[in-house]
């Protein structure tokens, strides 16, 4: 870090990187004070700022101290300093004097052409330049375009439409083309804001703690720095490798189902019962019952069953969040012992989950934190026999409750996905079987890395659609790869059908064509499940399902490869194009095909009705078609045929992988 | 107006009322800077504005001068004074020393409880309060309802959804129940803001002129002083009380529908024939040739027909509106003379109104103005025998062309309402016939009173809706009203039929049993004729209409003396309930029934399949039922029969009009 004084302010570099350039005419911090509106339904929420200050900061005072600088701010000439920067390292840490501040606003320096990545898991979009991001942990939206029909209705019916930037998992953190990265530490709501040109301006519902600072010389050195800052998953269990997790929610029928679908050559790892807990009828359907503890009536026998299916060289998994539902019996336990966050009349704070209504685990307490992890996760769970589960939600703390901790619920919001990847870590470490059982989690946020193994992509809906659909798993990889979440899948065949969108066999089928590339292969019944197509169901759906899942395990050496790669990197499994290709910048921009590990290059169709792929075959590698064997030179777009069963995939010639490729039509059939 | 130095800033009262608060905590001036992102589509705004600084202004200085006060403002002790606020009579005069100022904010102090009207023609909510009202003229939207299926597809397909603050004819001038009224003088954006208990925030994209303040002892008295600052209208023409003005657009056969109308016992003022100066077709169906003469093709004779009509009691109408189409005659006569705006490289800008392109005659030009007066209006209309016309538009001056007076054309944007109105008022009034000859218009800005005889409430969709159908004609009405526009009118059937919203026979009847207490009862075919009901097409309609025109001429007397009160005094023909009575707050947010004239109290039927109305009876006064004659002690709600052709209708028991008003059962069915 090194900060120059120039005639009229300063200039910051990192790394030899202009990072922020402040002068009086175009100050580089401004701070203020909102009056938000923050309306929660249902986990989506309605934010409108009212600005009543925004000052910008145009003087600015550099002071060399024995560590680093310190830069202090005012608004005008003759004003004291109202604010200041310290500048340590790779630290920038404000402080602001002035009161009544509750807006924050940093410009970073921008270059034309720059392309930015990260903000957590995105969605919609993987190069944050040109929009504006808000960072705030929330239900992601149903259609996710304010120009579709489903995205309409979502939002009359239920406030539920979302919008390009709504994610389960946002983080203050994004990698620059100009490779370096840039952390905002603080669980305030922020946004960060890529439309202007020359400068990116982020702005946070807080002071922040700090500003962390990553350059690198390659973008997977940078990656490898974020991972070490954030923290690396555990390896994939090895029971994983065995086939896909066959997700059925029917009862005892789903153990029937099950031995139809392995009958069918499907390779199985793991059944996975989210209604493992039984079900609540309502007037939108049947919902699962938010009492985490096996339940006899609706799974009769059920541990037996695990131990049998266990025998059989298969696991069962099951579900959790962190609500307890009224009429269950884990809710009077954990309110007797004031487990639950509060409504400030040290009353439970009781969340409406549509006909039933919870407590909050306050997580911040950690008399909370010990008994869930012990008699939930650890006895319930663990003991019982699950070997890992869908750790759902994270995304709903009310911002009106009072927290264990003391701290304000607005500025908790953010943190509760990585308080709660956490409970979810220490329950299964205090078990000892980090690395064994394996939970998964589609809310998150800045630290999440260190505690969730494995990544979900949420709730796409059951179609093709470009805010919703089967592209944006892609798009929510990619991003969330780059900040050290090596490990990302989703549930095949989508999950929200709703107003009549159902599941096509063709969606099915792609989406499980793309999911034969991704760490793990997980199959969803959906959210109703009658209405919609199941696995079991199409003998066609079935067979081509068979042969994905036995091209997955055909892989799992070179998947094994990426594992220990990511333990020891924190590179991700799934790849942007950029990532090894660094001289090609046609890449930077790529969100729907991507690397799977260094050496495999994969263009999943993803539109209905096409039978061939464009992509774009990075510059400086040959690449060789799959299924053809045609070999072709890097750096040129071309389009090849990818009929069902044969999505795009193309592997570096000249890979020590080259062998295990070239039998991956043949796996298919299972000939091998 | 008197400023008082408070411990800790200043209070600035007018007649009494608290106008400012200001301290050093609650600033009442902001100053800042905006970078704003505005996008017209066929006259809709996408506006988004970036706020770069928001100062409060927390230190004021209040000086003495011979004829007032002086308040000096800047951001903190120590710093020079960047703005000033000059008090003389009932102005407050803002300058801004300050650099980049290009936001400008003001509070004014606000009472619980308090009632706010005003902003121009509202269409949506005549009580401001609790709600924010951008004020930039625009097209008002389809539906105006994000909720709507309507809005939504308007939305997707032409970015014409529109919003309840979406309106061709904002003011930026309010009336509180505090009985005073505020207008703020400027043309650029400007935005009221009434959603916070304590004060009322004013913004302004530029330092206003001047702020305006008005007050009186009664409400009556507050609208007379806002009409004598923003101008009167003339009174209406003689021939209008002959009838209904009747909406053809079928070339010549217009002549014969007329016939067939008036052979069923419509009484007819005028023929109003849009389509006078010839169609176009395009691939959205027909549309008018906008080159501003009569069309001998389209229809014949058209001068000898006028004449014919005449001479039979009967008024021909026509359609004028500031473009000039490319392929006109017109066209090349203005852009030889310069009478266009530009594109800065001194071409004529063009602007696209759908498959083909205009010139904007630019009213900044006297030359230009005088043009169109005698070319257009004066030879082309007046001479050829037009008695009166839609001036349409005014909405969609493009804020990126350039001006002869060299202002921006973002200032002008909402002064072009204004100017065109003054074009049309000049060119009517330079052929003698102001007051004789009836032009009506949907735009409109401050000033447009002075100029502008007869306010039409724009393109309302064929429909019962909330924020789009009949019933806003109402707010329209009385919120355009109390800003001085005396007399206001709508297309009855409403405009605007798009993906498959259609007319009722219902909605029309139902309309003109409204439009029979407003001063003008005009008919209008709608943007789709073929595929909506026509007034000559339904015998129950027709019989139903004559039966309403036949009322309507039947309180003709009435309708003139309230024509000779507007003229006297400035009060709207229709006025909400509190105009008249004061004591009864109840009367605060009517905005679905109004008194008509002061002695009539009107709820039309609003909604579909009503066979009831509830109706706030105003206390202070007995009512008596038209139709049944019953009597009602005033100060309650009650609920009468209206079936088709029977709107609820009260008349204040011992009115001088006691005898016409019992006239009207009769009237109806001509036995008068």
């Amino acid at each position: 870090m090194r900060v120059d004084v120039t005639p009229d302010g300063f200039d910051l570099t990192f790394g030899g990187r202009l990072i922020l350039r402040h002068t009086a005419a175009a100050p580089c911090l401004f701070l203020g004070r909102g009056d938000a509106r923050m309306d929660m339904y249902r986990g989506n929420f309605d934010i409108e700022d009212r600005l009543t200050a925004r000052l910008p900061l145009s003087v600015a005072r550099v002071m060399v101290d024995g560590i680093g600088w310190r830069i202090s701010f005012t608004v005008a000439d003759g004003i004291a300093p109202i604010a200041e920067l310290q500048v340590i390292g790779n630290i920038l840490r404000p402080t602001v004097t002035a009161p009544n501040v509750n807006r924050f606003w940093l410009r970073i320096a921008a270059e034309a052409g720059e392309h930015v990545w990260g903000g957590g898991e995105q969605m919609s979009y993987f190069d944050l330049k040109g929009r504006r991001f808000p960072l705030w942990t929330s239900e992601p939206g149903v259609g996710r375009d304010k120009t579709s029909e489903i995205t309409f209705k979502a939002d009359v019916t239920g406030k539920a439409g979302g919008d390009y930037w709504n994610t389960n998992y946002p983080q203050p953190t994004y990698l620059s083309s100009r490779k370096y990265a840039l952390h905002l530490e603080t669980t305030a709501y922020a946004a960060f804001d890529f439309r202007q040109d020359g400068f990116h301006e982020l702005e946070a519902w807080a002071v922040p703690e700090q500003i962390e600072l990553f350059a690198a010389e390659s973008f997977t050195g940078l990656v490898t720095q974020l991972s070490d800052r954030f923290g690396r998953q555990p390896p994939l269990p090895e029971w994983v490798y065995n086939g896909a997790i066959i997700g059925l929610k029917d009862g005892g029928n789903s153990f029937e189902r099950l031995e139809k679908i392995r009958a069918a050559g499907v390779p199985v790892s793991a059944l996975w019962c989210e209604d493992w807990v039984g079900l609540r009828e309502t007037s939108f359907g049947k919902r699962l019952f938010w009492d985490w503890r096996a339940n006899e009536q609706h799974y009769p026998g059920l541990k037996a069953k695990i131990a049998a299916l266990r025998a059989d060289g298969i696991r069962f998994m099951g579900y959790v969040n962190p609500y307890l539902c009224n009429d269950g019996i884990l809710f009077e336990e954990a309110e007797a012992a004031g487990y639950f966050a509060t409504d400030g009349n040290g009353k439970t704070a009781l969340v409406d989950f549509g006909e039933f209504d919870c407590g909050v685990v306050d997580f911040t307490n950690p008399a909370a934190c010990a008994w869930f992890e012990e008699k939930i996760i650890g006895q319930n769970m663990l003991d019982f026999g699950l070997s890992g589960w869908m750790a759902d939600f994270g995304e709903y703390l009310p911002i009106d409750v009072h927290l264990a901790n003391g701290v304000s619920a607005t500025l908790m919001h953010n943190a509760w996905p990585t308080l709660w990847a956490e409970v979810n870590a220490r329950a299964v470490a205090k078990r000892g079987q980090t690395g064994e059982a394996l939970f998964f989690m589609r809310a998150g946020f800045t630290g999440v890395q260190a505690h969730c193994p494995l990544l979900w992509a949420g709730d796409q809906s059951v179609d093709f659609s470009r805010h919703d659909g089967l592209v944006t798993v892609i798009s929510g990889a990619l991003s969330s790869g780059l900040l050290g979440n090596a490990y990302h899948h989703s549930d095949i065949g989508g999950y929200t059908s709703l107003f009549g969108n159902v599941r096509t066999p063709e969606l099915f089928m792609r989406w499980a064509e793309m999911a034969a590339f991704t760490p793990v292969m997980r199959t969803h019944e959906g959210n109703r499940p009658r209405e919609n197509l199941q696995l079991d169901e199409d003998p066609q759906v079935l067979a081509h399902f068979a042969a994905m899942v036995k091209l997955w395990v055909h892989l799992a050496p070179y998947l094994k490869a990426l594992v220990a790669e990511a333990s020891a990197t924190g590179l991700p499994v799934q790849r942007p194009l950029f990532l090894h290709f660094e001289d090609d910048p046609a890449g930077y921009a790529v969100q729907d095909a991507y690397l799977y590990g260094p050496d495999l290059l994969v263009a999943p169709v993803w539109q209905a009705g096409e039978t061939h792929r464009s992509v774009h075959l990075p510059q400086g590698a040959e690449w060789v078609h799959v299924w053809s064997g045609a070999r072709h030179t890097g750096g040129q777009d071309i389009s090849v045929p990818a009929p069902l069963g044969e999505p795009a995939v193309f592997y570096r010639a000249g890979s020590v992988h080259q062998a295990l490729f070239d039998g991956m039509a043949a796996a298919k059939t299972g000939a091998v």
